[in-house]
């Protein structure tokens, strides 16, 4: 009822410019969009996108070719969590601050740093009637989707928030009408078996992506593809995994009254955890897909509103690294697995050099080939270490870290009111600003 | 003539609009800034501006205050060379590309990829008749103030670079009117004296920085207060020495017509290359004491434009390294001399545990003192090598090279058309729209 007064106020408030202007009140209605898709590239520091831009160069040129996150750039934004975790942020954290406008302690999934649960604008969305989803390529259950729908106090709780994305209800009503990536390990448990309610509740069940492809616009849809995450975009025979998941997302939750979606690229994050360069560019291939579907999708209906940004930066990646002013990206176009897949087949292989040099479509010399060899009879993770060394050195790429760096993010934004996410910004604005419009189109 | 011609044919072609309606002349010459600032911050990747914001934190309050680069960023810009030196520039390339609009190769002072000169925007200002001035706190031949003023095929041939400045005429007149920095070992030669020739041409001559006191506004000034570089900011008596130099430059500059200085926090690379936390800070801390001037000056002179960015990110930064979710600036607060000072005296240092512990502002550990006790056996760089590690622990600060790295750099701008350069932009756009500025203002 509260809400209801102060929604009656702010309409009443406008009403008084908008009698001088007949107009104004379908205009201002015009302004605020009706669809809004925000995209989180886990991971993704400053240097990711100049490292796609290197990767995506036509060498027989002389510019550097710009690549889709220029066209859409705006900003930056600060990522530290709340001040009892320091100043380098996790992913439970910064989710939490992109979905509710709060800082909070590192681990923490919707909770602020009392424990107490903080409404996300996916909440928010749901409540004003607009319909809801996801699309991400960890498990849906994964700490930043989970931000958006469920209140935990620690991110490692993965069955306890698997359970909460259809116990936690809004209004009566579950929270996302689609959910889209992986997670069968946590939804599909002995002791609980959380699709089953799901399907039971209406919902339609996917466990392929074609499944997708039979199921109707407008329905609610469980999409669970992997057991935990989906594979990496290097090792997945669908070479557009997120553009799919993200367009059929769109087609089951399109409706006259809107609706707000997640789309994450979980795992720039993984690849940068795993200081895997080739997996790196691969996962930025897969989210610029994506952002090349949605800016036709918002072409198409102008009423939308896209923004990206990442969490924060991942294993404090450089371009250039050991004192040479060089990096060089050609090799990564021929590698056609991620290092952990090579690693792990590698260890089965008769052939060492010819094995992995097919795989990274480059020739091993001898040294690294004696290295390969050594550590083959040790372990996978030490394969895969060598393997990591062995590409950097080519490429000549840096890392300072398996875990995070605190470096400011990148963000863009394109269609209706995306100028408001421009210059030098919070992360938790980014949520205040989307409560914000979500009020606003629904109050003019 | 040509040019006349071109203007002549310019403010022609504005007139008919200008007749519509009448104020619009007057009007379209206030659009343009009268005076120009570029301050180049050497090396200062995205990582550094975050770093310094944590640095300036008030720990008491859970929000990290914004600093000054917070108020003023506008975007981000790419920084790649010409294609022959691959996706890492130097100084010098990226200093060319700021200057005058082009791309060149690594190691080009003001000329293009054959080697033939090109245009800066200083001398361009010098041609339209304005005031011109450098402020560094390098040696005012080092690669980025030498881009502005010189044309040589190598920013090593240092000599060559100070005759330039003498030498290198725009219709007939000396190009820069005020040069403040360091650099007397290339001007005070033996086989050619260029300060001496500067004074026979009615220029003040400067040595110390109290000197500019006595010099008054209006005059041509000529001041190298060191050797080469000026001290780290961390060493030099003077806290404010950029600011300081800045001030004075103007107060040089000041008149009717408006003038381009060229600014640079060159040592911020220089703290970079030696991987010297505590040295970025201080360097980072003298370039904002430098933009609260600026901003001063600006809310007082609304006709000039400021513009700030990075010719490049040096070190590879990281906020935060090895894992561990964790960067704690409170030890740099403490830290009263360059890695490299504190390293040259310890060398000769009777008590190392003390001599370090009062340096650095805190404790030694065992370990800690008995390994600086061996190296300093060894040489001031073990030294030095040991002492940044001891720092590095401390602050969980990381690091990928003693040389630079490809990431974009942030821009940053204030004052008169400061819109032009927001969003996503190349290096050379900077110099285009100020080439664009200056024929502009002229043209009105």
């Amino acid at each position: 009822m509260k809400r209801f007064l102060l929604l009656l106020f702010l309409a009443v408030a406008n009403c008084s410019s908008a009698m001088a202007k007949p107009q104004q009140n379908t205009e201002e209605a015009r302004q605020f969009p009706r669809n809004i898709i925000m995209v989180i590239a886990d991971g993704m520091g400053p240097a990711y996108t100049t490292a796609y831009r290197n990767f995506s160069d036509d060498p027989n040129t002389d510019m550097v070719e710009p690549v889709i996150f220029d066209d859409i750039f705006v900003g930056n934004a600060s990522t530290y969590p709340a001040s009892e975790s320091g100043y380098v942020t996790d992913s439970a954290a910064a989710a939490t601050a992109l979905a509710t406008g709060i800082k909070t302690y590192n681990g923490a999934i919707g909770v602020d740093v009392n424990k107490q649960p903080v409404e996300s604008v996916l909440q928010r969305a749901k409540t004003l009637g607009l319909r809801t989803g996801l699309a991400v390529t960890s498990q849906i259950n994964h700490a930043t989707p989970a931000a958006y729908i469920a209140h935990n106090e620690s991110r490692q709780n993965y069955p306890q928030i698997a359970d909460s994305f259809f116990d936690s209800r809004v209004d009566n009503q579950l929270i996302a009408d689609v959910m889209l990536g992986g997670g069968t390990r946590y939804f599909n448990r002995e002791d609980r078996d959380v699709t089953a309610e799901f399907i039971n509740a209406g919902y339609e069940f996917a466990e392929q992506y074609d499944d997708l492809l039979k199921i109707d616009e407008g329905s609610n849809v469980l999409g669970l593809f992997a057991e935990v995450g989906l594979p990496p975009a290097l090792d997945d025979p669908k070479d557009d995994r997120l553009a799919f998941l993200t367009k059929h997302a769109i087609r089951f939750l399109e409706n006259p009254n809107g609706f707000f979606l997640l789309v994450e690229a979980s795992q720039v994050d993984w690849a940068g955890h795993s200081n895997d360069i080739a997996s790196v560019v691969a996962e930025m291939d897969d989210l610029a897909q994506t952002l090349d579907y949605l800016q036709s999708y918002v072409a198409a209906h102008p009423d939308t509103l896209v923004i990206l940004t990442a969490d924060h930066n991942t294993g404090g990646l450089t371009i250039g690294a050991d004192g040479e002013y060089h990096w060089d990206p050609a090799p990564l176009h021929r590698i056609s697995a991620s290092v952990t897949a090579i690693s792990k087949d590698l260890v089965k292989a008769a052939d060492v050099e010819s094995y992995v040099s097919d795989k990274l479509g480059f020739t091993l010399n001898a040294q690294e080939t004696a290295q390969l060899e050594q550590v083959k009879l040790l372990s996978v993770e030490e394969v895969e270490k060598v393997l990591k060394y062995i590409i950097d050195k080519r490429t000549n790429t840096g890392w300072t870290t398996t875990g995070h760096t605190g470096t400011d993010v990148e963000v863009f934004a394109f269609g209706k009111q995306s100028q408001l996410f421009t210059g030098q910004i919070d992360n938790t604005d980014i949520a205040k600003h989307i409560f914000d419009l979500l009020d606003r189109r629904t109050s003019s």
